[in-house]
């Protein structure tokens, strides 16, 4: 891409500038270096954004590059990792106008500068529009919270409120754009969890799919309570109970913590955004509670309860 | 997605398992984590292609593959880093056919298990095809060639031949066409080059432009010899003088070695693979000796001498 060095230069150099001890070499030569402080280990985590697919195609450019770094982040959150760096693979089209470059840059590094993340390199390319971060983070030695380590009576809990992401591709309200757009990735929610959680994931598939992650690595089952699952005022004044339910379990984008954690540990957890959903149990799979029993859930949308 | 997890199963396992005591967590978590040992860095690079921009659309999965982990390498064999492990960003047709991705794994595993490397992890995502990899390689301390370290004096050297890739565009032999399509990186030169080069880069852009970046990162110029040029017998036998001098400066895709180094430390090297073109002066460009003195040689293209 010819314009490629003229584009790093005037819009992927960060504005406020970020200088992360740990990045003895950022951009601007065949490879980045980072030292790894004693006693960490490093985090890494990948995600692609493709318009059409992952956001839809009027997104502004702001919130595409807000968004990149969001769903990135929200890798790191979600094992109670510490954001340190992050690097970009970009697709633009040949023709793509400064503005759009400069609005994307901005989105970015308007949550890479909250997380104090210094960009250290990627690749800007031509072709079909195509976003991929890498991030890297650190963890204390041994300390991350895996999605393997789920135990039989652990509390099932999730952060925030559910399903309000998804409803946005069906009921485009202001309100419930915002969240589609401007995940906040639980970036303190997850260091909280270190040491505390049993087993985490980030949100991002619906509840249902990421959880049953957390329970097949864990090799145990869960049952919640739909009655219990967060939903938005402005979710339950959009839509009845029942598609609430719906967006909630498999709507997808929340970017919000699921974990599993013990009801003492979770006692000592500042419990402002958390909402206890269920229970691990013994018997695999996913199940909700009825007045009958257990029923399982379906793992990819439903019509009925 | 929706046969993300399939793919990944069926064609993104390693036959050949490669276990880096490095990597402390691999794939199938929120993020991996490695394990970087005392006393080492790690260099991270990131390569995107995109068919029919970085080859032509006819090139076979095999090669896409072979050839994404080929230009990764040679990022930290410019480095003098020591390959550990890799993320990729496939995006793929949502018709992509099963032989295609089998295909394309088979290439990107050929040369990750040559080197030992590690796969840990990625997204698979649905769209116009283009991959991305990220690159994970082991530095001692403090002792990476970067681009910034030509010293005036120091000899320019090159390793293998020039132009064959570039040439392969326009004569598409199936002896030139190798070299573009299966470029072999220079991992064992640039680890050899440690503490011994003064800058390094790897020609991905041809010789002058990648050049160029190491002079004026060193703040020096370089004069060299085009009678020294490296060009196979290959090449000249399909193109005359000139036209092979033109594709070893501005062609491409080579994937050698460009350094910088002391006649003394030069000698300590063995040679066999080596070409020295020139030598790094004072005066700020990149020049070429005539009988006249020297002449600036232009970044982009070239029509006469």
């Amino acid at each position: 891409m010819s314009k490629e060095f003229d584009f790093i230069k005037q819009y992927f150099v960060n504005p406020q500038t970020v200088n992360r001890p740990e990045v003895a070499l950022g951009s601007g030569d065949d490879c980045a270096i980072l030292d790894v402080p004693e006693g960490y280990q490093l985090a890494i985590s990948t995600d692609t954004l493709i318009a059409g697919t992952h956001f839809p195609e009027n997104t502004s450019a702001f919130d595409m590059g807000y968004k990149l770094m969001a769903v990135n982040l929200s890798d790191l959150a979600a094992m109670g990792a510490k954001p340190l760096a992050v690097s970009v693979a970009a697709t633009m089209p040949v023709d793509v106008n400064d503005i759009f470059v400069k609005d994307l840059a901005s989105g970015f590094f308007e949550l890479a500068n909250q997380y104090d993340v210094q960009l250290i390199g990627g690749d800007l390319t031509a072709g079909h529009l195509s976003l991929t971060a890498n991030i890297y983070g650190l963890l204390p030695n041994g300390q991350a919270i895996k999605r393997s380590g789920a135990k039989v009576g652990d509390l099932v809990v999730v952060s925030g409120d559910l399903g309000d992401a998804g409803a946005a591709l069906h009921h485009p309200l202001h309100v419930l754009l915002q969240k589609l757009n401007r995940p906040q990735p639980q970036i303190e929610l997850g260091l909280n969890l270190l040491g505390k959680a049993s087993a985490a994931i980030d949100i991002s598939d619906g509840l249902t799919q990421d959880l049953c992650h957390i329970l097949s690595m864990s090799e145990v089952g869960a049952v919640i309570d739909l009655e219990a699952l967060p939903i938005s005022k402005h979710l339950a004044d959009t839509v009845d109970q029942k598609m609430a339910w719906s967006f909630a379990l498999y709507g997808g984008d929340d970017y919000q913590l699921a974990f599993t954690i013990s009801a003492d540990e979770f006692e000592k957890l500042d419990q402002g955004n958390l909402t206890v959903i269920g229970e691990v149990i013994a018997m695999q799979g996913l199940f909700r509670k009825t007045d009958n029993g257990l029923k399982k859930l379906p793992t990819k949308g439903f019509q009925h309860f």
